[in-house]
């Protein structure tokens, strides 16, 4: 089971293909953290967002997405421009008939770290104890997104929308 | 020149199709309130808002989409919803090659009642003063819809994202 999951954001989209194999341990196929420049046009960074997104189904044929669900936070600007990629995410992922689900911070955090107020640095620490991973992962939104994607694994098919 | 201007929603999108001519009034082509039904799934509205998008463009061929900016309201959950919807909408305009102008809501008022702070009500009462209708507008979403596509007629090409 090939599934795509994504740490939704405007200026940088966290992407993650993971794979579960039957009785088999979970594995990265591939992780991304594709960046918009802040230099375009806003609509034009929401339609790279989207194109990414529908390339990288293409490419992977993932039968599911999982994704996080957004909360308000400090910088409301920012939430509502994320709020504006995440409808393109969820769109684009309809568009090709994927299943979805959704999980909380504290949900992915608690699959992760088994702990739900834990910091990025443990998210970084559990995931390759996690997942098999066979490169290295720089960026805090990749480890979000194969997090929010080891989060579907471990929650049976839960939180469809 | 044929505009598709938006008024931004979820539950509810206000669509409306302008043509002006040059010397010639603005006139009203086709509007309508397209509305979700609460009990689908979350991504499936956003699929139908885009899909509505999608097929409006196709049929009326606007050169731009006039649309609202977000501004956060009392209701914060409602704006996230709001602002996926919006990023629904700016993707399928921008997929089908479209200017894009966004508005605030002052300019908006001003454009049409001349006051920044003008009720709905008042924003009824001048669209048909504004803008040949050759039907009955019945929601405030179109009102509202047609009321930013006169902000652009009013706004010489100013706002492109």
């Amino acid at each position: 089971m090939i599934i795509l999951s994504i740490d939704p954001g405007y200026e940088r989209v966290g992407i993650a293909i993971l794979e579960k194999i039957p009785r088999g341990k979970e594995t990265l196929l591939y992780s991304e953290c594709f960046k918009t420049s802040a230099k375009l046009p806003h609509p034009e960074r929401l339609f790279l967002i989207g194109q990414k997104v529908h390339n990288i189904i293409e490419e992977w044929k993932p039968t599911c997405l999982s994704i996080e669900k957004l909360f308000f936070n400090t910088n409301q600007k920012t939430a509502l421009a994320v709020a504006e990629a995440r409808g393109v995410i969820l769109y684009e992922a309809t568009v090709a008939d994927l299943s979805i689900y959704e999980y909380t911070p504290l949900q992915i955090k608690i699959a992760v770290t088994g702990y739900g107020r834990s910091e990025k640095k443990q998210i970084a620490l559990m995931v390759p104890r996690l997942i098999v991973v066979d490169k290295k992962i720089s960026s805090d939104d990749e480890f979000d997104a194969i997090a929010i994607g080891l989060t579907f694994f471990a929650s049976d098919f839960k939180n469809r929308s």
